[in-house]
């Protein structure tokens, strides 16, 4: 069999883009042999051409600074985006595609804001646009769930899809660590960046469920959409609490259809920490591991787990969608993405779910019920309660049957108003 | 946009044909909206045409009981196989493919069979046969192995891919119950057979690590190159040692690539119990789950859980199958199944593990040196040791580090011999 020959031109060459190089020129023979693709980097675009990198040689010329000559070059095939961020990386794709070339891309921050004028472009090019590695790294994710689960009525869908908040808090449940000491212990293995804002804070979270629960949902659901709150308030006094009861806390990017099926959905879109039970596959996710646990009316539970992050596991990722994309184009064809209709967004106020909720009070008769008192007015109902002495003071910890957030809010304001409530240590969602 | 009618025959409609009717009927709207395709099931070959089955009423004459007719109908765009077994379902596949009609198929019998015969067929009629549901259950691993990891330099995949025996081994583990009793109460949910030999003899985990093994090196393995052992000769006792050392048992089907890279691989196909570390993330999935752990030099660690059976999530792995092939249909693709090499079978003398070793010998000086010298012989290098009493005797428990396979059962063949050695209670491979 004549191998067929796809010349994929490469937007940006870092941590991910490198490897890739390498891959391709290490598997191309067992590549070409299985599928009868030959494939080759004929173009890659870089900041600047004078850097050192970690690359095989390439022929003279493979190198340039100019990423839209690249984008629309008659001689490149396929075109795969490393850039990240969303300008120029948005124009560069919208260009490959009006150029008729099938778009590999790992850019979760575009896709999370323009999914839909992208999707739009590869349908009207009759092209593929891929996007494996924007999720979850080397898990397959984007596949199953594209692909795989498009007939089934997906539930809701979990997620530890960011690796550097999963290792801080890995290294606060096994290791005991303060969350300041397992910050900077990332920090120093290269997991947070030095502003750690955009994992700690749920951003790079939520980007990646909004994908989700777009490809889920058949609808237009955008990173703007979704409701963040990071884990830089929880405390090893947290992670002692939920041992003590049976959870580990987990950062959870977490979607959910809230109506019945039918276009059109009703999806609540979110990113907070909750407390998860051990006995939950999500709990025994460690260290920088990731993992998505999707519910379906039929499936049943499924997870996918594996390396979110990182050089190789995410080029391999690409790589999987790259031959995809050049067998598509080699035989004419495309797989489509689907429909996206408008999504009604639930807000947080709606959600309902089980809370734990840690108060500090004054240890003198009458305050439990007092405190349950406004519980019971914003019918909230209390499946446990634990209560510890300090001295003067008295360890409050309930857990709440399933209730509308915004009653546990408004308990929480009321029980603020209480004499007799000293602080309000945390109050964290409980997953059933 | 006008949806596009694919007419589906379907062969068996038993434990997931039916629910695969109600899922059809169900999401055919929302499957219609997001995709453009329009599935209709037109004709469904029964064995017996007035048994009552649990369907939605269907037109007169949807029912027949002439397969042959149904897989040659021109009236019928594509096949879904779920009657089992390896002929007629065979036969059925072949005349569909044959007749230009893109085949699904739940069949891990036939395809770790005659499987090289079915992709030549399916190449050759450029249609596609897809078998997710063969492998797993719910768990899309087939999509993600041919697909998702086509270019993945795959090295190791272990799977915990019998729901039954998997049960069985967790009630031994978690409930403490004997295997009869375990066996028994699996026959009493259904999870197992009346003559449980193809589960617990693991020939069934054999068919679907043969197909995974298939497709992972892209290389002709069938069901008779799997090296199996069961687990009915694990005992409480064996279970309990496990846990003592930090192991949990499992019933493990493992294909390895021994060589390097390059066509024509050579590889380990098998089926036996396991020591697992408990810490490993096969160790936690426990019942009737399944799950496959799959090691590639770039993508590092990755692991698919879910259903492994039962009827709708085995039918909503075949109805994500009847998607992708209707599109393909329609837009007049196929993917491609790449092409198969022969592979050489590393024989189970040549393997390479630690292994677990539980010997009874007389509690009298000399003998441990006796027993260890035996071990030594062979260059069995051991990594740990325990002895306890038991009255004039004492039992030995040992694990070796990596070693031969033919080694370590010429250590056996020694020490039957000595008269110091009453019995050796068991022999299992350890997971690293």
């Amino acid at each position: 069999m004549q191998a067929k020959l796809v010349r994929i031109g490469l937007l940006g060459c870092g941590n991910v883009g490198a490897p890739l190089v390498h891959m391709l020129r290490e598997e191309g023979a067992a590549i070409a042999a299985r599928t009868g693709l030959e494939l080759a980097v004929t173009r890659i675009a870089v900041r600047s051409a004078h850097r050192d990198r970690d690359l095989p040689d390439l022929p003279d010329g493979t190198l340039t600074t100019d990423a839209r000559a690249v984008a629309a070059d008659p001689e490149v095939d396929l075109v795969v985006e490393l850039i990240g961020g969303i300008e120029p990386a948005r124009e560069l794709v919208l260009s490959a595609l009006a150029n008729a070339k099938p778009v590999v891309t790992g850019n979760k921050e575009l896709l999370a804001n323009h999914g839909a004028e992208l999707f739009a472009a590869a349908e009207a090019a009759g092209r593929d646009l891929l996007f494996e590695a924007a999720v979850g790294g080397g898990i397959p994710v984007v596949r199953a769930v594209r692909e795989s689960l498009l007939g089934e009525p997906v539930g809701r869908i979990m997620g530890i899809v960011n690796g550097t908040t999963n290792y801080i808090l890995s290294q606060m449940t096994d290791g005991g660590a303060s969350y300041a000491d397992a910050l900077a212990d990332a920090q120093g293995k290269g997991y947070a960046e030095r502003d750690p804002t955009a994992d700690v804070e749920g951003f790079d979270a939520g980007a990646k469920i909004a994908i989700l629960a777009s490809i889920a949902f058949g609808a237009r659901i955008v990173a703007g959409d979704v409701y963040h709150e990071g884990i830089s308030a929880i405390t090893a006094a947290d992670i002692a609490f939920a041992r003590s009861l049976g959870y580990v806390i987990k950062l959870l990017a977490i979607t959910e259809r809230i109506d019945a099926a039918g276009p059109n959905p009703t999806v609540a879109v979110r990113v907070h920490p909750a407390m998860v039970p051990v006995t939950h596959p999500l709990a025994a996710v460690r260290d920088s591991f990731n993992a998505v646990f999707i519910e379906g009316s039929s499936v049943g539970e499924l997870m996918l787990y594996g390396r979110g992050a990182g050089g190789r596991p995410t080029a391999s990722a690409v790589l999987g969608d790259i031959l995809d994309a050049a067998g598509n184009l080699v035989r004419g064809a495309a797989t489509p993405l689907g429909s996206f209709g408008p999504a009604a967004i639930c807000p947080i106020d709606e959600l309902r779910s089980a809370y734990y909720l840690n108060l500090e009070v004054s240890d003198r008769p009458g305050v439990l019920a007092q405190v349950a008192g406004a519980f019971a007015e914003r019918g909230v109902s209390i499946r446990s309660m634990e209560q510890e002495g300090l001295g003067d003071e008295a360890r409050l910890v309930f857990i709440t049957h399933e209730a509308r957030e915004a009653d546990v809010q408004a308990t929480l304001h009321t029980l603020r108003q209480l004499d007799s409530v000293r602080h309000i240590r945390s109050l964290l969602r409980v997953i059933g």
